[in-house]
């Protein structure tokens, strides 16, 4: 059994997921993959660090966690993260702290240190993909390692490892897509008669917009994803500020009634598409036909409608986003680095 | 530059989309993932056997196969499959002939003997999988060759390799489906006020329906792909005669129409669950809610809704299938054949 070391970077919900996850597959991690994962640091920025080189005891993990108590006596200091990752031997770091609104930082500079520290790097973080693919992936290239990001679009549907792994040899033509669950669902909401005001509390209660919802419903969140996507998949440089981005706040609950009625629903449509003068890359909310694959996703769930050469039209969607099937996003990353080298091993 | 050599069993429209695929994406293979891909045997029933170990020309062969005419001397026989596959250096069959109704033959037999021959063996014949996916999976183990059929289901949509390289670790609880792309086209085909001959007649003018159709209609090609799945995914043992299967034959083009008009349309939809029994399957004729992902699928467009422990709800679908998305299912075995190997090389 190879054991890697994991650098958990952030233990919000996702992280406290992941652990579950990690407990819930061990056996099957160890029996079908050769592997073990154990998680030796964990870094938050309120609740401290903690450190353990024989594997941080999850369980007493999770319970202060989420007790919201301190994890550790030590204070997290960003300056310090190249000696942590030494001092825990880390094999792996787990980028999962928030995504920074304007810049992908101090995501970025975490990973590109894990990089250049031997490590290789996951996250869940929209940041550093939308911000610096380019840079990062070159980076990890040079240094032999791997950089990551199932877990950023859709919420661990395999939308990266799927054009990686999946379609080989296809080149990307574009795409549209509905990525952002939030917008989705108050839009579904909006369609049953609900207020704009009282779809965005409804869907706080069940805990489905953040306490600010404006990164949502402003299609900021959109943007990064589609900024990420255009960057891996069709050599676009994209930052989510150079996304032709229109929200969600602008409808009309009576307008958006009124579509769903006609069988025509609004949709905030991302979309990437080649032109002559490079990739452009837009979020606004339009209406589509129903047999448009995009009105396939209600409430909380996202779709992708890719066009290849090889295969003119791919659907991908995910229902039911949680912190679980994210942390599953993040497991396939850890399983794609265990198979990169060799686990399981060739029988 | 890694060269395979290929052997091609069948030579219809399936053969020759392949063949065009490889000529066009052969500099793309070539700068990478360090491969090339040569044909050095062609068999065919009817038009004879090529044979040519420095490659045979693809476009001499497309002329021939085009014009119907011979494309070689010798004539096919069954038996010499062992001596041919040695002639040719083959270190990969590609089994293309049409799917045999009832038992799989004699395609098992073609995949069985090129791998205790050494060579891999990758197919767009339903057949082998949908009956003897256990035998030729540990066969193929056993020899430490690839038995590999993405091209069988979905024509050429990434499905198998979906679930074998972007779904780590997941368990596959069960799965909803539209498989058979004639099926739904004629119910598509219905609804808009065609009766069921019109139909039939119209899906083979556009050169969707087979002459005989009845494979289709009776719900025979979409039994054949849910054993397959069934079979791959959850460990199943099925036989296409052994999936609950009702075609739809017996549907009434008003009640057909009705049902779209009320928002909730007839789909032959395939399913397969995991019960106290064993693995439920079957095909039948179902109304579903326009919300269903399974009622995105209209034309000859496929839809599957996959349920796994760690997502909840994963959609896969492809639209405008052709014999060139089929090709491409192929295609993307051979490279996971060649990526298996090592190609592309770590850099």
């Amino acid at each position: 059994v190879k054991t890697y070391h994991l650098f958990l970077l952030g233990f919000g919900t996702i992280g406290r997921a992941l652990s579950r996850l990690l407990q819930e597959k061990q056996p099957l991690l160890r029996d079908a993959y050769d592997v073990a994962f154990s998680v030796t640091a964990v870094v938050t920025r309120r609740h401290g660090v903690a450190l353990g080189l024989g594997g941080l005891d999850p369980v007493e993990l999770l319970r202060a966690g989420e007790a919201g108590g301190k994890i550790g006596k030590r204070m997290w200091e960003p300056a310090a993260l190249a000696n942590l990752l030494k001092e825990s031997a880390a094999d792996i770091l787990v980028e999962i702290t928030p995504t920074g609104r304007m810049t992908g930082e101090p995501a970025i500079t975490n990973i590109r240190t894990a990089l250049q520290s031997g490590a290789h790097a996951v996250t869940a973080n929209k940041g550093p993909v939308a911000f610096a693919y380019r840079e990062l992936r070159d980076l990890a290239e040079r240094v032999g390692r791997r950089f990551l990001f199932e877990a950023t679009v859709m919420d661990g549907t395999p939308v990266f490892s799927l054009q990686r792994e999946a379609l080989p040899a296809a080149r990307i033509a574009g795409f549209r897509a509905v990525l952002n669950s939030t917008t989705n669902y108050l839009i579904t909401q909006m369609e049953t008669g609900m207020d704009f005001e009282e779809a965005v509390q409804q869907a706080q209660a069940v805990g489905i917009a953040e306490t600010d919802p404006l990164a949502d419903v402003d299609g900021w969140d959109a943007a990064f994803k589609v900024a990420a996507l255009a960057n891996v998949w069709m050599g676009a440089t994209l930052t989510p500020q150079a996304v032709d981005r229109t929200g969600i706040g602008g409808l009309d609950p009576a307008a958006v009634r009124r579509a769903r009625a006609e069988g025509r629903p609004y949709k905030l449509v991302c979309r990437a598409a080649r032109t002559p003068d490079g990739i452009a890359a837009s979020v606004r909310p339009e209406q589509i036909p129903l047999e448009d694959p995009l009105a396939a996703a209600r409430g909380t769930a996202t779709v992708l409608y890719l066009e290849t050469d090889t295969l003119p039209g791919l659907i991908i969607g995910g229902t039911e986003p949680s912190p679980k099937t994210t942390a599953y996003g993040l497991l396939s990353d850890l399983l794609s680095i265990a198979r990169g080298e060799g686990y399981p091993p060739n029988s």
